[in-house]
């Protein structure tokens, strides 16, 4: 099939954008078979972080995918997860771009998933919620945009690496160079937090090093535009447990005279935040850059259907920390991940608990990092009239302090924000808007936090998030797929990318 | 060994309380082994309210045990577990009292015991957690005070009824007739809420009506001092769901526009109670009787050893609801008995969970009835905003009201409560006071909830409650156990009841 193009192809050479669109959508179309049989091969490979025997056979199989695009391309060993590095230098190219991807996967709890295995991938002709039926995968040329592959990784985050190196394979087959250096490095613990990628930043810097570095993960605006995100926020994770008598009293015996650690933290909890999900601990917003007209344009110009999502959620009235979800979104927030004391439901006894834990996430922009996020949380704590330990409190300091709350945990992934007026932002923006027609959605900053925050942070040039796949990939959960339309669309803005100049 | 008591207990005809107890002493002292294997034989035989072949076996046991104290017992048929009945007239007696005692025991989990089985009784020479050894029990003739049975039921609520036939025999043994008419009820349900007592009034209210029912259940005051029960807190358990969104949502996308329900749920029960354990909702504490200066004197008469238990339960400062823990329990609580929402610990999520539940009890007092205070629980959860739902609310439901909560539960047992002064209180009160020779602790109101209430408010007439075991028992839990010096103890306090006229 690939030869019944190559002629159409051959006439692209330095064609407009709109012409490289066409050129790389008819190269995949002519060649759907081999390129989803290549994401299928990948899938194939189990790639879970802590798996470390499969995890160097996704390394391997990458590294020979590069080295087949032209890529010079090496295992980089760390104290984790080995790196995947490629290059290919581009004959009087001005700028170097590093592409991120990363090859690990989510765990899987493979009886959750409606197939044999989160490893065997699976062809279904819609989504599985919807009452799609299975289709025959292996051996097929044609393939339905609204068909979707099922497994772990398929959108988090192989799919990026195929469609990378089939935009290379389609600018050859148009007989059309990059415009930029080409640099990729794919991350093996990105899932467990990428420990050793910011780690193995001295040893590999040299490698690393670009002007623009773009991150292939992620899912498109729930729209389904184009979309490039400019930040991402940080986190804040603490734990904290509130304690009462030493061990559960009966409620009826005690009840009015031992103090319950559930009403005490369920005060605290309440403390932090009112009726409207504003915080209320003492300079939470201080620093936040007011939204410059500018960004405010951009905020709105996110084509968040909200209506849409309150439907789909089920929420009566949003939170008003932002007029917009855009807006909430670039202010830190804090959030109750989960509680928990005594018994509820069936298992419900006559106690008054011992203790009670309250798994909190501070959500952080770029303006409030980690450290005096932190301080301004336990000022507040304190101000309830607790006392701030870090172990189990042992007998005196029980009898001595009437509140006491444990810090048992406080983990800490710091905010970024690339602006998007920076030469490299206006780049990539134009790139995507030249190829597609249209605006992209430009996310000021996401909400989530992604591990490569340190990373970014640690190499100083300014990185933006290209994602490709669909919004409703079941990331992170079991069913995890990847619609093909959005795969393919993935290949033409990779295209876009390499073509940059 | 009873031959030779038999001449000195003859002698105790009609002799004042201080002779009745040194002749119950010696008659116990010299048959401690028969006693305590009567016990033992007991406890032998299984009794989760579930087993119902084995019931069956403890009850027609049971009634042997009456009919050898010459009652006239009946097995009495219900719906649940057989009741087994008793009654013994006496020539001249002016009252009745009925004695109810339950059979039943808390479900076991064997595992969990440091015996072969909680049916298999051991005799150790102190408390197990102290480091006691086991001693032999089969064929032993003498026991120290201090020596423990450990079995099922051991404490909760056999030993009464071995303790209670005893007293019958020392009677017998030293030629007294009781002053009263007996009737016994046992129960055979009580740990499973004695659903089938209450119901059976109406089939067999004529052999259960008495002038006073005495209670023979539940552990002495912790000083060890005889102590009568004259009411107990009932329950209002309620079990609350808050919503969020219709599944968890991603903390970073969402956090700062989609409401968290624990921070929800959080708010709602911190409106419910002040900083020092006090309740809010309106009207909670209305109708409590003011205490009387006799109920004051009386309440602080027990004696509590309040600081010993701060240091035991590592509480800096109790709740202030009352004066003192007896104050305290003169007033209906709040009393949050486990919440969950989400994830926390190692499981903990980024998420936004879809909901949070909390499992709330109110205790009762006798002015603050289940109906009412459940109204005033929802009066304030209403104007918290709330809209309250019995079941999963459905999408128009969460899109029309921003905060729903759902009352999946709310079990009522009401609280009773016999006045001190009554006749038949004041002639159990003395009954102690005389056979012991110092005043009796005296509990107003027993903080916990005893499924006997219906029972004792269906009959009309009032109920006392006599326990007589050790504290320290491990009631409910494993290894249960009996003090041995408070079984021979506790046939003492209930011969002086028989004596009673």
């Amino acid at each position: 099939m690939q030869h019944r193009w190559l002629p159409l192809a051959l006439l692209c050479l330095s064609l407009p954008a709109a012409d490289l669109r066409s050129t790389v959508e008819s190269y995949v179309a002519a060649r759907q078979g081999p390129i989803v049989a290549e994401l299928a091969a990948l899938l194939a490979i189990p790639n879970v972080a802590a798996d470390r025997v499969n995890i160097r056979r996704n390394a391997e199989h990458l590294k020979g995918m590069l080295e087949r695009r032209g890529l010079a391309a090496q295992i980089l060993e760390t104290a984790g997860n080995p790196l995947v590095w490629g290059e290919r230098k581009t004959p009087g190219a001005r700028r170097t771009v590093l592409f991120y991807i990363h090859y690990d996967g989510q765990p899987v709890d493979p009886s959750r998933w409606r197939q044999a295995s989160p490893f065997q991938p699976l062809l279904r002709d819609g989504r599985m919620e919807d009452g799609a039926h299975e289709v025959d995968l292996a051996g097929r040329a044609k393939f339905d945009d609204n068909w979707r592959i099922y497994a772990r990784s398929a959108s988090d985050d192989k799919s990026p690496a195929v469609a990378f190196c089939t935009a290379l394979d389609a600018l050859a087959a148009a007989g059309r160079q990059p415009g930029i250096n080409i640099r990729v490095i794919l991350d093996g613990e990105e899932e467990a937090g990428s420990p050793s990628l910011t780690a193995a930043i001295e040893r590999y810097r040299p490698k690393l090093e670009a002007d623009v570095a773009l991150i292939l993960d992620g899912p498109l605006h729930p729209s389904g535009r184009p979309t490039l995100t400019f930040g991402a926020r940080g986190s804040l994770a603490l734990e904290l447990t509130v304690y009462g008598p030493k061990f559960a009293l009966h409620s009826g015996h005690y009840g009015n005279w031992a103090p319950n650690p559930a009403l005490r933290l369920a005060q605290l909890l309440a403390s932090m935040k009112d009726e409207h999900g504003r915080v209320l601990i003492e300079g939470f917003y201080d620093g936040v850059d007011p939204l410059k007209p500018e960004d405010r344009r951009i905020l709105e110009a996110v084509p968040d259907d909200l209506p849409g999502l309150q439907k789909l959620f089920g929420i009566a009235r949003p939170d008003a920390v932002g007029e917009s979800l855009q807006e909430a979104l670039q202010f830190p927030s804090l959030n109750i991940r989960g509680f928990r004391s005594g018994y509820t439901g069936g298992d419900a006894r006559t106690i008054i608990p011992s203790e009670a834990i309250a798994a909190v996430d501070v959500r952080l922009v770029k303006e409030t990092p980690s450290g005096p996020m932190l301080e301004k949380v336990l000022a507040h704590i304190r101000r309830q009239g607790y006392q701030i330990v870090d172990g189990e409190p042992d007998d005196a300091a029980r009898l001595k302090h009437p509140k006491i709350v444990r810090l048992s945990r406080r983990d800490a992934t710091e905010a970024y924000r690339t602006e998007m007026d920076l030469p490299q932002s206006v780049l990539v923006t134009e790139a995507l808007r030249r190829i597609w027609g249209a605006e992209p959605v430009r996310l000021r900053t996401s909400g989530g936090t992604v591990p490569l925050s340190p990373f970014i942070r640690a190499m100083g040039f300014p990185a933006i998030g290209v994602p490709t796949v669909n919004f409703d990939n079941n990331q992170h959960s079991e069913n995890e797929n990847l619609r093909l339309g959005h795969f393919f669309r993935a290949i033409v803005t990779m295209a876009a990318l390499l073509a940059m100049e």
